[in-house]
């Protein structure tokens, strides 16, 4: 067995000079690259080179919110595991999923919808400014809603939905919002992702 | 806004026709092509098709120690997350995860490795038998250090690391051994993979 480089940092300054190699020609700005290369890292996949949108603007408000300590609310309990905790608590900052509340799936049955939707509404009521999805495009339909209703005080969305089924949709419609929000365009992204961005929006902020 | 699906099971269902429609032809068997299709379901990416590497036996092998309810070692909690708990539970079958224990971090820092081993060293300890490694090729090249040395009773073996440095080489040395495992060839797989194979599994064998 060939020896292998056993020291996390290193494989994963390593990984990004790889990264930097292969993708080419862009025309990313530094933080902005920060981003996009953790995602590829996150999924060994240059397509999200092509479909990651960073709103104008976008990673300054988040840096902002990031930084006076916020609770950030995801929509699986795989984003909120795949966000560092050891950064987000440099940060003062904590991450929320309800969707696995025996309270939330007891309204989802009652009002025949999904839990990751009422899931969003106790996190919309508990007045959250920091919305990550990686899963779930009726949470995001949901979200939007409520912010269309003047319900939320969302002030920065991730929304990377994956899949065959809305999650396309469920991207283009928040992407009509004017605020601020980095979402994966088409049917891929998903939990890593989310979770990448949250990170990289992170270490931008504090030394790891 | 349109209306959209709300209903996790027919979004589930309606996705899996999609990918069906569209993956084309193929020489999977029916329980290969669950597993290939809840992957792609899982990535919204169709050149799994041509990654995932199933075992011939490492299906029913799978199952028989899922069947007589077994610890699931997972190299990441973010793999563990993604694992249904449901499931697990109707089959009597549990995760675990060491990555993130202190006395593991010690471990790590004294021998200068990685947490990864560290954690896998600890898990053979403990004689596990289903391991799942979405991340750490690490982990994965120091359990086959383990096989090969008799000390493990590993009897079936996710392998999906993702990445850019000794992803890809850490799945070509676990090939080797002459055992039951699914594997993702290349840099691309990662924790959600990893627990999409796991649940493709499970639900084989568990009502829904």
């Amino acid at each position: 067995m060939k020896d292998y480089i056993k020291i996390p940092m290193d494989i994963e300054k390593r990984s990004f000079q790889i990264i930097g190699d292969e993708m080419g020609t862009h025309k990313f700005n530094e933080e902005e690259l920060k981003i996009i290369k953790r995602v590829i890292h996150t999924t060994a996949d240059f397509e999200y080179k092509d479909l990651v949108y960073i709103r104008e603007g976008a990673i300054a408000e988040a840096q902002n919110i990031l930084k006076k300590g916020t609770s950030i609310y995801t929509d699986t309990n795989m984003a909120l595991s795949g966000i560092n905790k050891k950064a987000l608590n440099d940060l003062g900052c904590r991450v929320i999923c309800y969707v696995s509340e025996p309270e939330v799936a007891k309204i989802a049955v009652e009002r025949g919808i999904t839990r990751s939707m009422a899931a969003v509404e106790k996190a919309v009521e508990d007045g959250v400014e920091f919305f990550v999805f990686g899963n779930a495009p009726t949470a995001l339909f949901k979200l939007k809603e409520l912010i269309l209703e003047g319900k939320s005080k969302a002030k920065f969305i991730v929304g990377t939905p994956i899949g065959f089924v809305g999650a396309a949709e469920s991207k283009e419609e928040i992407e009509k919002l004017d605020m601020p929000m980095i979402t994966v365009r088409g049917r891929k992204g998903g939990s890593t992702v989310a979770a990448a961005i949250v990170n990289a929006l992170m270490y931008m902020l504090v030394e790891r």
